[in-house]
């Protein structure tokens, strides 16, 4: 039993050790056939000719896919109205008195030309959740509540106006729409002016649980139901310029180059060596770029491109950086060429509660479903509230892992089985002492 | 003695057969401090606060530029005009009858931001040779003719409208300047509706010589006094699309990928390989790159760049072409991508005479200089008059190679040197049956 497997297991008798729910409540199933009718409808808000949606935050089809969300809310019993800071928030009271809420949520604006499953399938399953409670009459100790948090694509604004993370300068920068994020929270509903208000802190959620598509294609390529979320990575930013010596690329013999870009090819190849030679589920990633002058006929004289390195684990982000660092000094003495690092942006990873984890990875075989545990390569709005709380995150297979694309798509099976997942976990930790 | 050998030593014993030069001119030479003080007085015209000059082909100073040739012609006892393509000539009768001319040549063009070298060395020492045989009253058996020909930077314009290469419709295209080559022909006094009246056919040119600074750094590196160029090498050019599959950079395993710009990365070492890994001064470049979408957080899905292959023999090229191409179709099975080669540009070497090569190697270790053969990376209006007649060029040394640039530098000494070769070239040239 290594390290991860003893915790799993502590947690896990921790919470055998708790009252268990009723027969009648371990057998609720959310309605499959809906869920889905539900997401079908939401693909019309902001639909592309080519499929897809782009359903950017504070757009028309934004305020538009919000208002069919709120009314599903209403259809699920739930008092649904729009916190100060724009989010979207669905409430309905528990029976055992003043404690803190279990909380559902994920969010519904796209990237430019996404699809229809990241973010709105979480988004549709927790009011699914809430609607087959109310129908079927089951009432949560806790209160409940699902949150569709605002502008998360544009780096999940809603939630960090919810934890009190987003500097006030930020409220300023455009988001993908082109308004500004204040601009955005008052065309939602929101109040620019009193976003103290919106902040929940420590003690004011009792958990947070988010279903969402995998994004990568691990639980599709390995035919697994459920993916148990460890955490939502770490991301570090970097841009790299390497400076070489442009000149003619006619008369300047092969041997007398500084050529910036062939030092970058070897940089690029030496990420990769990197990332891929620890073990691990360590990503890494150079997306950008430009060599100038930028000529069929010139030597390039510099190089500027951009690096990002993801683990859960930062020391290991940090033990990558360090190894690409010393490969990129061999580079530039082999080429003639320097290289230079700016940091341009940090990420810590956020993990996911261990007993939160445990539950889900028990409710989900409970149900039949193969699990398997695994990061959050993509920021999640749960890092956000797994500062105030503990938070858990529920992932169903993408088929092909293609996502933030039209092309993206997960199975209606797998969607009703994380709803399903969802439900269930939710009725096992309102049964638990959480604080 | 190996096939290049043997037949320098033909052509220098058939050279040999023929007349001397009388002691007289066998002892002229150069005035050293005007020719370098002519060409400090050139670089005012288009001058850099930075250094170097931008005088970009029918612009002001490219005019202000000829009107200061156009004297010094006139200094030189030239009859100087400009004829129907736009091109500067400087004329003198020859003693020897209806013989066709001599002719000397380069430009004063210049590409934006350039330096005070590239075409103005050959400028100012055609003209500096003619002087020197009017101040000493040497009148040659053949006319003689110095053309500094228009618009060399744009794509040897001037040149190709003299051998009747350049394409009608090229003549609306705007050149670095913004002015079409049609109005620019037009603002330097010649004729866009009587080009063909500026050709010249086989036979029109009895040799054309062409001194210019080496713009690469090989004489200079080997402390060579002059070279001796051997052709003009072809050029080939490629727009190379290499097409993966974008995705998200956060969630999609290292082992899943198909990263364009991985695959690019493999592809521009694959060409510095290839080409350095034959014998030979064949060059190879890749100077220009774009991935897309091209953010931090995507894998790049499409990667853009350009492929550029010169040297003398055509064969060669094509010969590093498919090598480099079959390198391609192994990192396309690797990486899961694909690699798509478009054409976009051929032209093609041109030799030098080999009579005027070794004319010019003869003379220049006469006057004690240290002589190389080697090729011509750059492209120069030789290559073109090469199609109607004999050329020859001469090259003194760039310091450090670097060209295109306000850092171009060659020395006063060696501008005088390549200057003397080209007076006594010329003159062993006039008493050699050409034809």
């Amino acid at each position: 039993m290594n390290r991860r497997e003893f915790n799993l297991s502590l947690a896990a008798s921790l919470v055998a050790a708790l009252p268990k729910p009723s027969q009648a409540q371990s057998n609720l199933r959310v309605n499959s056939a809906r869920i889905n009718a539900h997401l079908a409808a939401l693909s019309e808000f902001g639909k592309n000719p080519q499929g897809g949606v782009t359903r950017l935050a504070y757009s028309e089809a934004d305020l538009q896919g919000r208002k069919y969300a709120m009314g599903l809310m209403r259809e699920a019993k739930l008092d649904a109205s729009v916190d100060l800071a724009g989010n979207l928030v669905g409430r309905r009271v528990g029976t055992g008195g003043v404690l803190p809420p279990l909380v559902l949520g994920s969010h519904i604006d796209s990237v430019p030309e996404g699809g229809n499953y990241d973010g709105d399938v979480g988004s549709m399953g927790a009011i699914e959740v809430a609607h087959t409670l109310a129908e079927k009459n089951v009432r949560l100790r806790h209160p409940l509540e699902v949150i569709i948090f605002q502008n998360e694509e544009g780096g999940t604004i809603g939630s960090q106006l919810i934890s009190g993370e987003l500097p006030e300068k930020q409220l300023d920068l455009p988001a993908n729409s082109g308004k500004t994020i204040r601009e955005g929270i008052r065309i939602l509903g929101g109040d620019p002016t009193r976003l103290t208000e919106a902040r929940r802190k420590r003690g004011d959620i009792a958990a947070y649980l988010e279903l969402h598509i995998e994004q990568g294609g691990t639980l599709d390529a390995e035919k697994i139901n459920i993916g148990v979320v460890e955490g939502i990575v770490g991301i570090k930013h970097w841009e790299v310029a390497i400076e070489g010596f442009a000149n003619h690329a006619g008369t300047t013999p092969m041997n007398q180059r500084r050529d910036a870009l062939l030092a970058a090819a070897g940089f690029i190849q030496a990420v990769n060596r990197v990332v891929t030679s620890m073990p691990g589920r360590q990503v890494g990633n150079v997306g950008r770029i430009q060599a100038m002058p930028g000529a069929y006929n010139v030597i390039p004289g510099k190089v500027i491109l951009t690096l990002e390195l993801r683990d859960l684990d930062s020391g290991k982000v940090d033990d990558m950086f360090g190894k690409i660092r010393a490969e990129a000094a061999g580079i530039a003495e082999r080429t003639g060429t320097t290289f230079d690092f700016k940091p341009t942006s940090a990420s810590y990873p956020a993990l996911t509660d261990l007993r939160i984890r445990s539950v889900i990875d028990e409710t989900a075989k409970g149900l039949g479903f193969s699990t398997k545990s695994l990061p959050s390569g993509a920021g999640h709005d749960a890092q956000e509230i797994a500062r105030v709380g503990p938070v858990g995150m529920i992932f169903i297979p993408s088929v092909g892992g293609i996502s933030h694309s039209p092309r993206e798509f997960s199975r209606p099976e797998d969607i009703a089985n994380g709803a399903n997942v969802l439900l269930q976990t939710l009725i096992r930790l309102d049964a638990t002492r959480l604080s």
